[in-house]
């Protein structure tokens, strides 16, 4: 694994032990729903995680877009499929979501890049 | 079709007309831009669609919502897909996306209202 | 109660009955969840309202302020404690805020104004 | 003065006087740096009225966008100089800014229409 | 202090230094401003700091955040009350603002952790 | 050049060639666009500049921010002006505009810094 990708999920794991440490209920429970709502349904998992991709990246939330391109990457969306989804963002959002795009970019080159185990 | 429907087209052409009349070659251009980004590619319409309509929801845009909503229903999108995607919208983008997914509600019972032509 | 608040809250109520009425179990929670994060806490009720308020005037959702506007007036914020809460949105979100605080004067207003039953 | 813009000014003009009966000290202070921020300076009026207009369509605030019309249109801009601020907004806000151009070329038309006075 | 408050704290003070000495009355008026609407009024410092957090929270403001959570524990927060407050802006904001979350919680463990001068 | 610029510059440029490599034909030609907008035409470069810098500040995007910067730079845009330019987005934008002005004013010191080449 990437030192980039690595360290992505290190502090996500790290924080996320800490809020939930302090019993927060409303934050557990909508983190459970959270889970849920990527689930197969009417829609598959893959176009879900497509779904909250992009909402992701018009909302220029780093770490959200990392978080799914790392489950985009595990439900096979193909490099060809993850640049229309980058069109669409920057289309609806603007020249404003090319640096997260950038940064994007370079997590989905550390996803797909040959690395041993 | 709908007052509602109806006022919502209605307004949009005019507008864009006013607006491609002006000659503002950058307008133009990124609307071909916009029309483009929706056509099948290696994603289909129908994703691209949805992709639009999520992004559009979490950036709290009514008028980009109807538009999707539309196209959405012409592509065969049903309404518990529909309302899948609302709920992507409204968990990552919280609930200030609620009052925007009642009017999306509204709008998209009207789309699906037996009407004589 | 007088005619926009009479609108907001039928609008709000009839569009929710059509949204529950899909059962979708995601956005079901998400309400459940919402009315919950505002309950008597470590917090009580009207501070957290408050936060609701400010929150909502931010991200200027204008049903989301009319809706926390409505619920601060039953706990009894009091009208000068309302305009510094106005004061901390239009300094943090800029003079942007400043059409939605107009409408949220208005409505204000009208929740405070003396009616007849 | 066209139905439009009467109606926009005249509840402009009608909440700012109730906002300001409440005497929030940091609210009126805010409104009068509000003012002084566009008067000559480095940069002249009619530039930093259109930094305000391309600045509240990317925000998308359709009332911060008709009083920024207005000031411009009385400090001369033409409609091809507002097109290229349109397109410099649509280019760095994404299509999501469409809706509010659309409103703000209506608006435009308004202020440039010939009128009985 | 520890390394991350440091770091937060000189940065800022250094730039903000950089800022006042170009003379731009407007940032100066601004932040005085900024200054006087969290002192104590119809509702205490420690409430408006609160508000003040959560609107950073759901606009996304790190370093804002970092700051009001400064302030917040000086005047006293719990931890309880503190989660409370991330609770309602996880759920108006949605799940974009879980990584602004992270953060946050690290810079308030931070700021409660036991330390030598 | 400072270490601050030239890092910029790098991972912008190494980034573009990897996402211009798919041959996205949408994100081609949006850049294209992009660049276009910015061209002399019914207002000037200059001022263009100065468009886009400011909806980058509202819209708190720190890349876009440097970009503006970098070109203001290049078209002789004075720190007096560059500062009157920082106070309408923050006005506009408030307060959470303070943490990128900060960042926008150390690269604008790196730009005017006297350097050997």
């Amino acid at each position: 694994m990437s030192a980039l990708i690595k360290e992505f999920n290190d502090y996500r794991q790290k924080m996320n032990e800490v809020i939930l440490s302090k019993n927060n209920l409303v934050m557990k429970r909508l983190w459970n729903l959270d889970t849920n709502t990527y689930e197969d349904g009417a829609l598959d998992k893959k176009t879900k995680e497509m779904l909250g991709l992009v909402a992701s990246m018009v909302l220029r939330c780093d770490d959200c877009i990392k978080y799914h391109l790392g489950k985009s990457y595990e439900l096979g969306v193909t490099t060809d499929e993850m640049y229309e989804i980058f069109a669409v963002a920057n289309i609806v959002g603007g020249t404003i979501v090319i640096p997260h795009t950038r940064r994007a970019a370079e997590y989905w080159e550390e996803l797909n890049a040959p690395h041993a185990e």
